[in-house]
């Protein structure tokens, strides 16, 4: 029984999917019919402001009614927008826009079916069980935080149990919680119940404390079975969309879920992943977290999303998106430019086609995306479609597991930011946190350099000083932070917040 | 259109109704058939310990099970458990047990589809729109706190924008904060608009300031789209169950929603309304709360819930059931003692029947509901029916509109509790409090009297000191709290808490 029809309940005007089932269900048939679709990575130009999307999921959107359009079979795996900060505030709703709209975006915006809600209530129980097990005298210290869906600048930092222990926390935004990440990179309950037991929970006498030690598993991975699966709906000219997995690759992987995408790859030809703010976050995300550490499938063809205003306005900044687009080129991806445009940059085409050609790009597809949705990109997707269909199934390059932590961040910043290794600085306090991280993971029988690194990192600069000149610019290490239930070590660069607890703008 | 499957959706496992669509079309088609359900209020004794619930929800199941078998078309209306304090901890699910349960407890017990997180968003929402105004110049203060699902000790009190402002905040459970009551009480989105618009935010040179005035509605009603719409399950004998509004009647209202309750009563011949914990808190504010002031169906029987060992173990405190029993039938309403027996108790039964004779009871009702369920109950039901069928429609009393808020707390201390006005203590502070409050509402252009008052009480006792002979037993009114928008002021009395945020246990 490998019917997809079986796996998949009504929820109000969303279809939900029990992704983990199907996936089972495929491997426990291997002669049962499915698809190998193709993986197609959406990811953007470095924004000049995070508050402004360069249009990643309006491009998504677009680009699917495009190809069904042509007759292609393809679906977009979108992640679910952090409602407080895109709904609440004046971003909008991170759900496409204008023509390249899904049916129902007011469901994605204000919280889907509970999926992200129910993650914060998990992750934040957590740390009650944490409390209770400081009462117990089973934990000296929780390093865990509580998560809040809502933005609030005023919980940036905050003390609790105020007036008797003040306790210092800070909260974190809900997508960028190590519980989200769980959920993000496993395959199956069983996978999520293993990394929860993983996670440590804070210390006792110096040594790590992981929450398998003290909690009932159980309360927590039935507390996220709606959560673990993905929402299904669709565009207004009925293409299939998927939902599932939070965002936010500047401060933690924003990738959507990993099931939902190998899901999808086994019902349509192509799928297309979302992945940003841009390039530097969440394409380097997906290819070196995803992909290399945990068996996601390379990208067969990317597109890099930018406003021609992103592109064309800040000269000091134009080397980005060249840099982007060749990044990935280098990679044996075929690449494609792709400027989405606002209402009256139509007659800048003709420019904007000579600047591509002058920077060797493939011939970029340019349109107003919000305007006239997928029908102003079907007549521009021929040598797109032919780079996907001629192309191979490429599997992803070897895992960098055991290569040591600064090692494996000097790659990604010369990699992902252009920057070499002996530029790569670390900022007085950082080998202190590197040796406390070490000895934490010690404690708890794991590597640190078995972990992959996410680079937390400021959504609209890739550097310390991305106006400097090329042989002028840095990146600066500042902390690190291990979530040991996801594998995944976090290395505070640059301009990062401490907290990533924005406030409603 | 006023068949109630156009007004339903499925999600997963459950069903959602369109309750305050239905009402509409009710409204807006007289003729159309209908029901017209008498209403049984399912209470219970004061507990012991409000850890250890006496099995209201256990009662209810089991009820409209032992109904049904009769012939007759029951339904229940469940107030949706609070995730964090009964799932996550030792008390249980509150959704039943046993042959007593639902089909699908584990969805009602881990969050439903949403709807206590939604509410949760959006009570967090309007504080961060708060903090926002407070940046603005617009607000000087902020009345409204911040709500969590899941307990935490820690959380009582805490410090926000620690280490800048150190603004002194208090976090409480979510079932308990001012959206929870404006949903529960409202009957269409409209008015649940009108609500949130004249929520007092805080205030501004003294004066209130209300969120009407800064914020846009659209947001907080868009967020609660799904939340408004009760879940509908059954019991595993099949019986329907409906699910909306948050419990806790000792610090809130603690009743299922209105909308829900009046649904069923159009679709169902009997309707039991689940309020606790004891009837000193669940029904007195059923009767005084939403029958009094909200227009609620006055209940055609009750039943009032013990343990064979609540009534029984602690002479001291055995006042307390005949008390709940009597001031019930004081009201007109055919009353009937129910004990929900443990395991072991069965030998018990004719000593409580003598009891209950000598106590001039009506016939109690007695079983051991998790073990036998329904079936323990359908035998013992004779007189039960014959008092519900036979009896009239009752209207509810006249409303307290108007009445000194003092003079009306007496009332309640009287009538609920048995303390005369004379014993009914303003503690030190408590002047004061009520001047803010009136102080508060004449800026924002309300009155305090016009509010139905909210006695907020611990769940285990009934006065100062429930072990004092009848004659000496006080109440002590220790402070006032507004909440305008859902037309209710907070009397915290005797051994209240001032934060209704307990830790996991």
């Amino acid at each position: 029984m490998t019917d997809i029809k079986d796996f998949t309940s009504q929820y109000g005007l969303v279809e939900k999917i029990d992704a983990f089932g199907y996936l089972d269900a495929l491997k426990a048939n291997p002669d049962a019919p499915r698809k190998h679709g193709k993986i197609v990575l959406v990811t953007a130009d470095t924004p000049l402001m995070a508050s402004r999307g360069e249009g990643k999921t309006t491009t998504t959107i677009a680009l699917i009614d495009a190809l069904n359009k042509r007759g292609i079979d393809a679906a977009a795996v979108l992640r679910q927008p952090s409602m407080g900060i895109t709904a609440a505030g004046s971003k909008g709703g991170a759900s496409g826009g204008g023509k390249a709209s899904l049916t129902h975006p007011e469901l994605i915006d204000w919280g889907l079916t509970g999926e992200m809600a129910a993650i914060a209530a998990a992750q934040n129980l957590l740390v009650s069980f944490a409390e209770k097990a400081i009462d117990e005298g089973r934990l000296d210290d929780i390093l865990v935080p509580r998560v809040s869906e809502v933005p609030s600048r005023s919980l940036r930092a905050i003390t609790v149990d105020a007036g008797k222990n003040n306790v210092a926390e800070k909260v974190v935004l809900t997508p960028t919680c190590e519980l989200m990440q769980i959920v993000c990179l496993s395959r199956s309950m069983d996978e999520i119940g293993r990394r929860v037991a993983a996670m440590i929970a804070g210390t006792k006498d110096g040594k790590a404390v992981t929450f398998g030690e003290f909690i009932d598993l159980w309360r927590i991975t039935d507390m996220l079975a709606g959560a673990v699966m993905p929402a299904k709906t669709e565009t207004v000219n009925g293409s299939p969309v998927y939902v599932h997995g939070g965002p936010f690759a500047n401060v933690s992987i924003g990738i959507p879920t990993l099931a939902s995408v190998q899901m999808a790859c086994s019902l349509h030809d192509v799928v297309i992943v979302e992945a940003g703010y841009g390039a530097d976050a969440g394409a380097q995300k997906w290819l070196d977290i995803a992909c290399r550490e945990y068996g996601a499938q390379w990208p067969s063809a990317a597109i890099v999303v930018t406003r021609a205003s992103t592109w064309r306005d800040d000269p000091e900044l134009a080397w980005r998106y060249p840099f982007h687009v060749d990044r990935l080129e280098k990679l044996d991806i075929p690449t494609f430019p792709l400027v989405n445009l606002w209402d009256g940059e139509d007659d800048q085409i003709p420019a904007l086609r000579d600047t591509a050609k002058e920077l060797e790009f493939r011939d970029p597809i340019i349109g107003n995306l919000y305007r006239d949705g997928g029908e102003a990109l079907a007549p521009q997707l021929d040598q797109f479609v032919d780079a996907l269909v001629g192309g191979s199934m490429p599997a992803a390059p070897h895992s960098h597991k055991g290569m040591p932590l600064v090692e494996n961040v000097r790659w990604i910043a010369e990699q992902a930011y252009g920057v070499p290794a002996e530029r790569v600085v670390l900022k007085d306090g950082f080998a202190s946190s590197l040796t406390e991280a070490n000895e934490l993971c010690m404690s708890a029988g794991v590597s640190l350099d078995d972990m992959a690194v996410v680079a937390v990192k400021s959504p609209a600069t890739m550097t310390d000083n991305d106006r400097a000149g090329e042989d002028e610019r840095t990146v600066t290490l500042k902390k690190v932070e291990v979530h040991a239930g996801a594998g995944l070590v976090h290395v505070n660069l640059t301009t990062s917040l401490t907290t990533p607890m924005p406030k409603i703008v």
